[in-house]
C-alpha cells in the first residue's frame, strides 16, 4: 500500500472513532449538537489524532484508552477553528469549501457550538477512565491536554495572534505565536500518545521536542505555500498573508531562509525519531509528508 | 456569629481559594489572562463552590482535594456569564455594576477569555490529582463537572434559552431550560462535594435530587423577585422579563402558584437534608436563604 493510501485509510479510521464519540442529535438542544457535528465532520487531515495514535503505537500502546483522547484532541482543534472563524475574530465564511459553522447556524450558535465542543472534549477524554479508573497515565494525559490547549498553549497563541493583527511582529513574538497556536496541540498529541503507551518521562520529553519541531516546520511550510503555491493546488486563496499585511516567517526571513530552516528543523525532528530504540516508519513518513506537503 | 456574617466569611474564604488558582498575568498573552481574572473577581455569591464545600463537609470530607474543584466550578460559571453577555448573545454591557468583559477588553478577547476560563477550569480541576493520583473519586468528580457543564447540562440549557428568545415557551421547555441552565451546575456542585468526601452512589443520587430542587426553587424565586422587588433592593432592573417578553414561571403559572411551588419544592429539599443521618446546619440555612432571599 502506498503512503497516500495508508494515510487515507488511517484518516478514515479516525473519522470512525470520531463518529463513535459524536454526541447524539436529540433533545431540545438538538441544534447545538448538529452544529458541533457539522464542524467536526468538515474533513481535514485529522493530523493531531493521527500523530497521537502513531506515537502510541511507537511506544508499544495497543489498547482502547487512546481513542477518547484522539477524539477529544480533534474536538479541541475543531472548536478553535469554529471560534476563530467568528465575525469578531477572523470573520471567515468558508472553511475547506464549506460554509463555516456560524454562517450556517448563526453567531450565537457558533459561540455555543465551540463551547460545546471544548467542554465535550473533556467529557470525551474522561471516558478513558472507563478503561481503567486508576491508571495514572490518564490523569497525566488529561493534564497535558488541558495545559497545551489553554492560556499557556493554544489559546495563549491565539490571543497574541488576534492582538497582533495589522501590526508588524518581532521574530520573538512570531515564534511565540507559532509555538503556542500551532505547536502546542501537536506537542500534546505526540506526548499523550507516548504517555498513554507508558513511555518514560524522558521519552515523553523527547517527543515534546520532536513535536515542537514538527509544529514549527509545519507552520513555516504553510507560510511558504501561501507564497509559492497556486489556488488550484492549495484549494484556498494564496497570497492571503500579504493581502492581510500579516507578518510571517517568510516576510521576516525571506523565502530562501524559510526553506532552509524548514529543512533543518524537520531534519532534526526526523533524525531524533530515527534514532529512537523503537521505530514507527509510518510516523516518520507522516512527519516528512507534513512538512514537504504541497497543500 | 449570625448567618450573614458566616455567609460573608465563607464567601471570602472562597475568594482566597480562587486567588490561589488564578493564572498569573504574565507573558505575551497577558491581556487574555487579565480579562479572565477581571471576570472571575467580579464578585457574586460564590454559591456553587459554597454548596460544593458544604456538601463535602456534610459527608465528612476535610482535605484539600475539594479546592481545585471549587475554583473550577466558579470558572465554569464565570465563563458562561462572559459568553452570555457577548453582543451575539444577550449583549449586556453591565453585570453586577461593572462593565462586562467584552466591553472592557473587546469582543474577540471576550470570546477568548471565556474559552480560556472553560479550559482553565479543567486544568485547575486536574490539579486535584496532585493530592492523590489514583483516588477514583477524582475522575468521577471530573466527569460530573464536564457532564453537567456540557450539552446535556448547562450549555444545553443555554442553547434552548437563546433559541427561544422572543417566543412563547411551553412549561415543558421552561422546565428543561431551568433544569439545565441553572440546575445542572448546582447539581454538579453538590454531587462533587459528596463524591469527593466518599459518599455512596445512593447518597450522591440523593444530593442530585436535593440540588435539582434547590436550583429550580432558586430560579423561580428569581422570576418572582423580578416582578415583586424594587430596583433599590435588587440592585438591578426589575420587570426585565416583562420588557423582554420573556416567558417565566410567573408568566406561565401566576405569582401565587409560583410562590406556593417555591415553598413546596424548597420544603422538599430541606426535608431531605434534615432527614440525612449526617447534618450540616449551615447548608440547610444556606438553602433556605437562597430560596427566600430578597435579592
Amino acid at each position: 500500500m502506498s503512503f497516500n493510501e495508508t494515510l487515507n485509510r488511517k484518516a478514515r479510521e479516525i473519522e470512525e472513532i470520531l463518529r463513535e464519540y459524536l454526541p447524539e442529535e436529540t433533545g431540545f438542544q438538538k441544534t447545538v449538537i448538529e452544529a458541533m457535528n457539522y464542524s467536526l465532520l468538515a474533513g481535514g487531515k485529522r493530523l493531531r489524532p493521527m500523530l497521537m495514535k502513531e506515537c502510541y503505537t511507537l511506544f508499544g500502546g495497543n489498547g482502547n484508552v487512546i481513542k477518547p483522547f484522539m477524539a477529544a484532541m480533534e474536538m479541541i482543534h475543531t472548536y478553535s477553528l469554529v471560534h476563530d472563524d467568528l465575525p469578531a475574530m477572523d470573520n471567515d465564511e468558508y472553511r475547506r469549501g464549506r460554509k463555516t459553522t456560524h454562517v450556517v447556524y448563526g453567531e450565537a450558535m457558533g459561540i455555543l457550538a465551540g463551547d460545546g465542543l471544548l467542554n465535550y472534549a473533556f467529557e470525551t477524554a474522561c471516558k478513558a477512565f472507563d478503561e481503567d479508573l486508576t491508571n495514572p497515565a490518564i490523569p497525566k494525559a488529561l493534564r497535558l491536554l488541558a495545559g497545551k490547549a489553554g492560556i499557556c498553549g493554544m489559546i495563549g497563541g491565539q490571543t497574541v495572534d488576534v492582538q497582533s493583527e495589522g501590526q508588524p511582529l518581532s521574530r520573538e513574538k512570531l515564534d511565540f505565536i507559532y509555538r503556542l497556536k500551532t505547536g502546542a496541540l501537536i506537542e500534546a498529541s505526540m506526548m499523550i500518545g507516548a504517555v498513554l503507551a507508558g513511555a518514560s518521562e524522558q521519552e515523553v520529553q523527547v517527543m515534546e521536542k520532536v513535536a515542537a519541531d514538527v509544529g514549527l516546520a509545519f507552520q513555516i511550510q504553510d507560510d511558504i505555500l501561501d507564497v509559492t503555491s497556486t489556488v488550484e493546488v492549495l484549494g484556498k486563496p494564496i497570497h492571503s498573508d500579504e493581502k492581510n499585511h500579516k507578518t510571517t516567517y517568510v516576510t521576516l526571513e525571506g523565502l530562501e531562509k524559510a526553506r532552509k530552516d524548514v529543512e533543518e528543523i524537520s531534519g532534526r525532528a526526523l533524525e531524533t525519531l530515527r534514532g529512537l530504540p523503537k521505530r514507527n516508519e509510518f510516523l516518520e513518513e507522516l512527519v516528512n509528508w507534513l512538512i514537504y506537503r504541497e497543500k
